[in-house]
């Protein structure tokens, strides 16, 4: 295990986490006096800058990826389909032309969620086979301009609007029928926050492997949590022992970026210096 | 699958779902001027009335118990053992004495939450091994006595503070070692806004069969959830396909009372009659 107690060489931060105080521009500078080497940037982030520039400003900077924020959202009716379609290729340029290792897949809940507008339905297993079918559809694109995409399974209590994918051994199952030679070009994100309760954690993660560890987020889970969307917590806030999953994911060749990846109310209310500092003391200390 | 919705006959009201309206004598009443004919009531509630009035107010309304809750919050630290077996043990003599068909146990999560006052851990495994020594422990109680366990695999949300027990498979594999010839008094409570989002549901319910299958509860899941503990759906209002599950559990031989528990901030505002007529009617349209 990679010690992180004498610097940030392997700290990302995912833009989201202070994605209220400044647009991707203000977040870049903010990288640059803290030294940080990477971020993980969202599209509506990007998009508010537009592409051309954000691509000029990480370029400047000399940051690289550890990943784009996102595609996926597959389930939809007939009437949304073409779009979602649409949407997943665009998405998959965007992160090319950031020259992103991977693009994480946030793959959708029931289809009224995932693609507004369409049709209702509480059939969840229909929505799972969607998005199978979404993501063998949208791998085909992914290969053919070399953009590795990664299924990150969701906490369960976002089932419904955000993802159906909800744990690491679903995510696998998917990655293991759509791209059987393991090609290095589907795998998964780990985010301790949303597979840390899972009793199968630690086995998914030796199943997955090199080949399928295609990145890995923290933030931490608090008690209570208020908000079951927006209240993340720093890195040692909260119940998870992020060592012990970090530990697991090296152990199995894993030799890239910790993510930070928080929404808060609260962190997103304070300066933006001071998150960020955070980040660093935290990554340092109980990372 | 039983017909539904011609009476309420297999309702059971967890006592919890108006639990602000009034105490067990008035939910009692209720029950009787609705012609619900089985509740679940919570330790807390009997307690305020005292045990043998409420033996009493059971028996005189004619009614049948589903259940009782509860059992658990195992994990404890080595100071809080001794009163977690012995406050154990009391609940199932109250169980005994109320006539229930099976204990439901909530098993607890980190041991600070479970029985507070006890030393802090991260080590969601440790927490996991407790519980099933606790359960292991319990049950040979629990059988001199006879008074089946039903454990309550909780939605992963809880995992921390309520449950480390969150997948209906990981407490089936608690039953099959510590009761590996299913006796009937070990198995486990399928409540749908725990379970709902499982891909491994159905496979697992199949494997539970009768023996396993001791309770059913009932409510729904909101989009967007606004409490993480009470902001429970009416059946209806949310996203779960209630039917399907009930007809997985029915399939197996499972022929109990469908138990509504409804943990609310909106359903205990409103009065007690509204709620149980809401309840008897959306038992007859949606579950």
């Amino acid at each position: 295990m990679r010690d992180f107690s004498k610097d940030h060489r392997w700290l990302s931060l995912n833009t989201a986490t202070v994605r209220r105080q400044g647009d991707l521009s203000v977040i870049i500078e903010a990288c640059a006096r803290a030294g940080i080497r990477a971020i993980d940037p969202w599209r509506d982030q990007v998009a508010a800058i537009g592409l051309d520039r954000a691509v000029r400003l990480v370029r400047d900077a000399n940051l690289e990826l550890s990943g784009y924020c996102r595609g996926g959202m597959f389930p939809a009716d007939t009437a949304h389909r073409a779009t979602m379609r649409d949407d997943n290729r665009r998405a998959l340029d965007e992160a090319k032309a950031l020259n992103a290792p991977c693009i994480v897949l946030v793959v959708g809940g029931l289809p009224q969620y995932s693609r507004p507008g369409s049709a209702s339905s509480k059939d969840i297993a229909a929505a799972r086979a969607q998005v199978e079918d979404g993501i063998a559809e949208l791998y085909d694109y992914a290969k053919s301009i070399g953009m590795p995409l990664a299924i990150e399974p969701l906490h369960p209590a976002y089932a419904a609007d955000r993802a159906c994918v909800n744990t690491t051994e679903q995510a696998l199952d998917i990655c293991d029928r759509i791209d059987s030679e393991k090609s290095g070009k589907l795998g998964v994100a780990i985010d301790v926050y949303h597979t840390w309760w899972d009793p199968a954690l630690m086995a998914q993660i030796r199943r997955a492997g090199r080949e399928r560890l295609l990145a890995f987020h923290v933030c931490d889970w608090m008690v209570p949590t208020k908000d079951i969307l927006n209240d993340r917590g720093m890195m040692g806030d909260g119940v998870i022992d992020i060592p012990n999953i970090r530990a697991a994911v090296e152990a199995e060749g894993f030799s890239g970026y910790s993510e930070i990846e928080i929404f808060s109310n609260d962190w997103w209310e304070r300066p933006i210096d001071e998150v960020v500092s955070t980040c660093i003391s935290r990554h340092k200390s109980v990372v």
